[in-house]
């Protein structure tokens, strides 16, 4: 077993912005890896919407990173660049398809100034084809690869999932396709080209609807809380007393058991009720069934109760529940930091756990630009002199 | 550059279920790993649903892997997968916590017994912790994760999102955690026991609303299609006379490109709508200009519009648009393979792209215990009649 952490070592160029690169090189830095985010001198855009330029998703997302300024619009900009891919591992960015290639410093001139270089791009539709220029942001890929068509009331518009989904399944295959060929340069020496379109990310996620219409010809519609093929139940979020809770009976013995916590043995054998056919059949009623039950008592108390009896439930919890919440705080997946601009805030880690590998400290998400001197100085070799001259010309 | 694809050489013994594990080693065949499925004697969880073991969730999930089966429950069985154990390079499974340890074939044992050897486990609430045994399904951790509490009307009930989020952001994590794991190894040489809990895959995909909690103090409610702390506008979906389309104003560019659109060149100037703060306060507004506009028109004909005129929007699009979609057709994300059991069918191909690297040609996914012979007999070594008695006692 070695001290170090899993990426230590490796350093990454990340001109990751908003979400989808930030999550990437953020679980890149919590494994290890020296992670250099790149700005434009005003800051990404997610900086510039927040005061201070900082944010808890900026803090979330760009913890344990050093940050640097970079005008890639000036020549002596993007001279510096290339410089530093020489001696970096991995570049990553998000920006629109084509954006590095017109300003010059796309794959083929840096895979040909460093050919161990790793270059990870994350679009919405890809770098290829006929969709390649269309603007994509979370709302537009939610509606396009079809996540809206299936979510939302039956009788509803359309809707999108709440949380930005898209941009971190963006961000989560980035990583792992820079992991991928990271893997495949032990082995050939030689870096690549990665790619990944967020659209592309979600589509195996449409599995249970995709299966509806091979089988059935009809276009799934919206299901609200039940099940995507209308064939489980009970499958719902039913009301608590104090909320909602979800419960969700996959086998026969949930169903035995979810009765004895109901203290419905009454309904045992009833022929109405056998299978998960026949209850699929009786949905409406069996909704009735949980209801009259769960609309007695608090969210926790069902929980309980089905925890007791082997029943999958959960309570409908809040971003205030989520982020207090005992069980991930007590494994390290929360901790509470004070953070220099934003003062005490709950960080999550990296949901990528390896037992035994060191842990890597949290240091907070660093101003723009914060880096500057030690990472052009120190890392890249240039003089005082010659960094103050780049500030003073907007270079950096 | 090799012509073996990114994982050749790679041996997986993959007990995934349903969607979050296979995902994982999907992905992990798609780059040329030899992912050996293995399954109980009726099949994994999924199997049992679909008639003829197979469906095209099945299918998609389980493309280019082998299938065996094998009886965990019996002695022999176990000590077959010792024995493999000792090959492969990567075991995962999803089983509920502890599972593998009560059989006797978990972690400690099989490190012990190959201490090379990547164990992957994917959970709901992870391995550890007070909430450990709660058991776990897409719905449920939805619920417990915040999902739910932002997805919906604000005057509706909490509501999931349709496709099986959070399934997929475990296996996409699941994948991610092993490659770091092979990565480390090639530096180590020692396997790691690596966990992934989907609640925590999920955390940061709250962002936004977290933002909005931490900034006013008040927990997110939810918006419906509107952004989540209600800071943009037009950010919606909006009604076409065919449909629903999804804009989502970014840049003071796009809304002065959405007026252009929609040939509203009055608004130009008008201080209501002058600043993205404005046009927020002014949501109703904002969408009731837009949504004249679009209900004139088709959601394609909108999309176009848009896409001219540099203004992020896309058409709300449903299972059977998304299935065919000439892009990711055009781009092999997507192809038409004939499946023995289920036809000719649209399946997908992995969405990390490494350009140049070798591509795996697409096999159809296994029946159950489909390469008992070739894996128990060429690679395990086992001779044909230790196999049909092994057969015969139901160990495989």
């Amino acid at each position: 077993m070695t001290a170090k952490p899993p990426l230590a070592g490796i350093t990454v160029l990340d001109f990751g912005q908003i979400y989808q690169g930030p999550y990437a090189t953020m679980l890149m830095a919590k494994a290890g890896a020296n992670v250099i985010k790149i700005e434009p001198l005003v800051g990404e855009p997610l900086r510039r919407r927040a005061p201070d330029g900082q944010s808890l998703p900026i803090a979330m997302l760009n913890a344990n990173k050093r940050a640097i300024t970079l005008n890639l619009k000036s020549e002596k900009g993007r001279a510096l660049l290339i410089r530093m891919a020489k001696q970096a591992d991995v570049l990553l960015e998000n920006f629109a398809p084509g954006v590095m290639d017109r300003l010059g410093v796309g794959w083929d001139v840096l895979h040909a100034a460093n050919p161990k270089l790793i270059y990870a791009t994350g679009t919405g539709y890809g770098i290829t084809g006929s969709d390649r220029d269309n603007q994509a942001m979370d709302l537009t890929i939610q509606a396009v690869s079809g996540i809206m068509s299936v979510t939302g009331m039956p009788d509803g518009p359309p809707m999108k999932a709440g949380p930005t989904r898209v941009d971190f399944m963006g961000g989560i295959h980035l990583y792992a396709g820079i992991m991928t060929a990271l893997f495949e340069r032990t082995a050939t020496g030689t870096g690549r080209l990665v790619e990944v379109a967020m659209q592309e990310t979600v589509y195996c996620s449409m599995a249970s609807s995709m299966e509806s219409y091979y089988r059935t010809g009809n276009v799934p519609k919206r299901t609200g809380n039940h099940q995507a093929a209308l064939t489980s139940a009970p499958y719902n979020v039913y009301e608590a007393n104090d909320g909602h809770v979800a419960i969700n009976v996959v086998t026969e013995e949930h169903w035995q058991n979810l009765l004895g916590a109901m203290g419905r043995e009454d309904l045992r054998g009833d022929a109405r009720y056998e299978t998960m056919q026949d209850r699929a059949a009786h949905m409406a009623e069996i909704d009735a069934i949980v209801t009259a039950w769960t609309r007695t008592l608090g969210k926790m108390e069902i929980f309980a109760a089905a925890s007791r009896a082997r029943i999958p439930a959960a309570p409908v919890r809040n971003v205030a529940e989520i982020m207090s919440d005992p069980h991930m705080h007590g494994r390290g997946m929360l901790e509470h930091i004070d953070h220099p601009q934003l003062g005490r805030v709950v960080l999550p880690n990296s949901p990528l756990r390896l037992h035994g590998a060191a842990k890597v400290a949290p240091t907070p998400s660093p101003k723009v630009g914060a880096d500057n001197l030690s990472i052009y100085g120190d890392w890249l070799g240039l003089s005082a002199g010659e960094i103050s001259e780049m500030r003073a010309e907007g270079v950096i």
